[in-house]
């Protein structure tokens, strides 16, 4: 019997029409090894690379720290071939990188959670290679600077290739395992890369090194290693899942400029619950992995987790941001959908779904209550 | 009473997030005028930006040259409000770069011809402006050296911001009444421009130029001033317009790579129903305006010309290619859209229409028969 990694398969690859056919159950990373090469990647970059398959990639328009250079997985599909609930055979898209004839189903498909059709086939377009990498380390000494930061950074042309922050609870739950990692006095960071070819990066870097000139900042290091770049960052994963036996994990994304009301009110609508919590994320797209934890033992901290997490979308929704930036609705979120959909979009979003999927066979009980 | 000019209007600007909202009666032109003084763009570049609007560019997923670097309208919108004919009044998408909450209604009213949904306000994703352009203007023996120069600049990493290719019978129409423009012996023409930051530009132009170097090249030269990169195309739309009386005018697509088998046989179908034409557009997506010109003298000219181009779009479909890579389906090829697009799929996409528009009041008579 052939194992599940000799039964799916990349179909084809195209690098004069910058193209990879691939069925969906292939790695992302797989994706990736393939395509290096010849000198192009995949732009989406969820942390589940190595796990994670281009088919759920695209049930979920996943993304990632580089999102915000690249943009998520609608950006970088072409066609698809699905097989809706009522047995339809659907090729949508083209294998070009134009094409305007008929409505867009591969984007109504991803992004849809699984719930309008099964993937059976993927057209992924490819993105040249960055040739080099750099960045910076910055430490703030509270919330307000750093995100006043953030906002510089983002209203600058010369964009990151990623911009990940870490919060107060982050660092200290870093510090306290690896003391060596984090300034003493640091109470905010920014893991800033940026990425191009050799001969621009110095002139990206003092640019965004310039802009991050503001009162409050600590340090603002040159960091050429991607290892050392980033090792706050991978430290952080462990430590959470360890602290944790259970957390409420949200990736709610509010506008860049609203960053410093965000994180400032996050703060109060935490310490008024008395809910732990720590954040962090990809910050110069405003999405930030809110993380309330909670203890077993305390007999109501589930209902003030509960309403804890509901003030904070309602604040994300004031700001005009969403509820998600990579998670989805899935079952967790479905409750609160309506507070960001309004009713006429929600019920044409049901009769979408009920044209697909009638019987509401696929994904039963995802996105819509 | 209010001019046009003053009633439709751009209702926000905001640099850290990288949007502007606007109506969409704002033309394109204007969107980029007001984005540049931060140093952005809105990639989206049809011929017609100085008098086409956003809205129209939404419903065509309007594209032009640059949109083999930077993708069309569909890659560069976030979110959009639309009234439904049955008045539903729609919140798609969102404000922020990243979400993922419900269907992409968004991109599903992209490129629907106006056939879904009436636009009545647009959120566009801004682009940093590239600081600085620079170009190749490369001369060819024939067809076919010049497709092949096509495939290897595509099939590099560096890809060029704008990659354009005229053929023999444009550049024929140019020399005719501006001798100076074109070499003698040249055959075809390929402008090639390339843009980002002052260092970087002389390694990718080094690199371009050095995959150029093929059998059949006749010269290939820098050019630094836009002026004199994009002279040639820019004098051959007038000659178009004056020379046909009647034109048929398409835009297909095919894969890069087949664009050497797809350009000879264009030439051996015109041969045969003896259809004067003229071919040029964006090579970089495989995207060939294709132009058959007809003398209304002739009495069978119509049916021969209708008979090539049913011919041209089955080449095309062939190849893996679309039929429209800008323009849409509208009236005019109503009844080729079955070419590429099979029964379900098809099927689907009307009962979608019938959702939005169960009256068909919306532009009546597009897309579909």
């Amino acid at each position: 019997m052939l194992s599940l990694e000799r039964m799916v398969k990349i179909l084809s690859i195209d690098p004069g029409n910058r193209v990879i056919v691939s069925e969906p159950g292939v790695l992302n990373q797989e994706i990736q090894d393939a395509v290096k090469p010849y000198g192009f990647f995949w732009p989406p970059d969820p942390s589940s690379a190595n796990f994670s398959s281009i088919g759920g990639n695209l049930a979920t328009s996943a993304g990632g720290p580089h999102a915000v250079k690249y943009g998520t997985t609608r950006d970088h599909v072409l066609g698809i071939k699905a097989v809706t609930a009522t047995g339809s055979i659907l090729k949508t898209g083209c294998y070009t990188t134009k094409g305007v004839v008929g409505y867009d189903l591969t984007r109504l498909l991803i992004g849809s959670e699984g719930t309008l059709a099964v993937i059976t086939e993927a057209t992924l377009k490819l993105t040249p290679l960055p040739k080099h990498q750099s960045g910076l380390v910055a430490y703030f000494q509270d919330t307000n600077s750093c995100a006043k930061a953030i906002v510089a950074i983002m209203s600058l042309p010369q964009g990151p290739s990623a911009l990940e922050f870490l919060d107060k609870h982050s660092l200290n739950l870093i510090r306290n395992r690896f003391s060596e990692l984090i300034p003493t006095k640091a109470n905010t960071m920014l893991i800033i890369e940026v990425d191009g070819s050799e001969n621009e990066l110095p002139e990206t870097i003092a640019t965004i090194k310039s802009s991050c000139n503001i009162d409050g900042i600590l340090s603002i290091e040159h960091s050429t290693n991607p290892h050392d770049l980033w090792k706050a960052r991978k430290a952080l994963s462990p430590l959470l899942r360890e602290i944790a036996p259970k957390k409420i994990n949200e990736d709610v994304v509010v506008p860049v400029n609203s960053l410093p009301k965000f994180l400032d009110d996050l703060d109060k609508i935490c310490t008024k619950f008395q809910i732990a919590n720590v954040n962090f994320g990809h910050a110069g797209n405003g999405n930030i992995h809110v993380n309330l934890l909670i203890d077993p033992n305390k007999s109501d901290e589930n209902s003030r987790a509960e309403a804890c997490l509901d003030e904070i979308f309602d604040l994300v929704i004031a700001l005009k941001g969403t509820l998600s930036g990579e998670h989805g609705i899935g079952r967790e979120k479905r409750a609160f959908i309506y507070k960001e959909i309004d009713d006429p979009t929600l019920a044409i979003m049901k009769s979408i779904k009920n044209l697909f999927d009638p019987n509401h066979i696929l994904n039963p009980g995802k996105i819509f209550l």
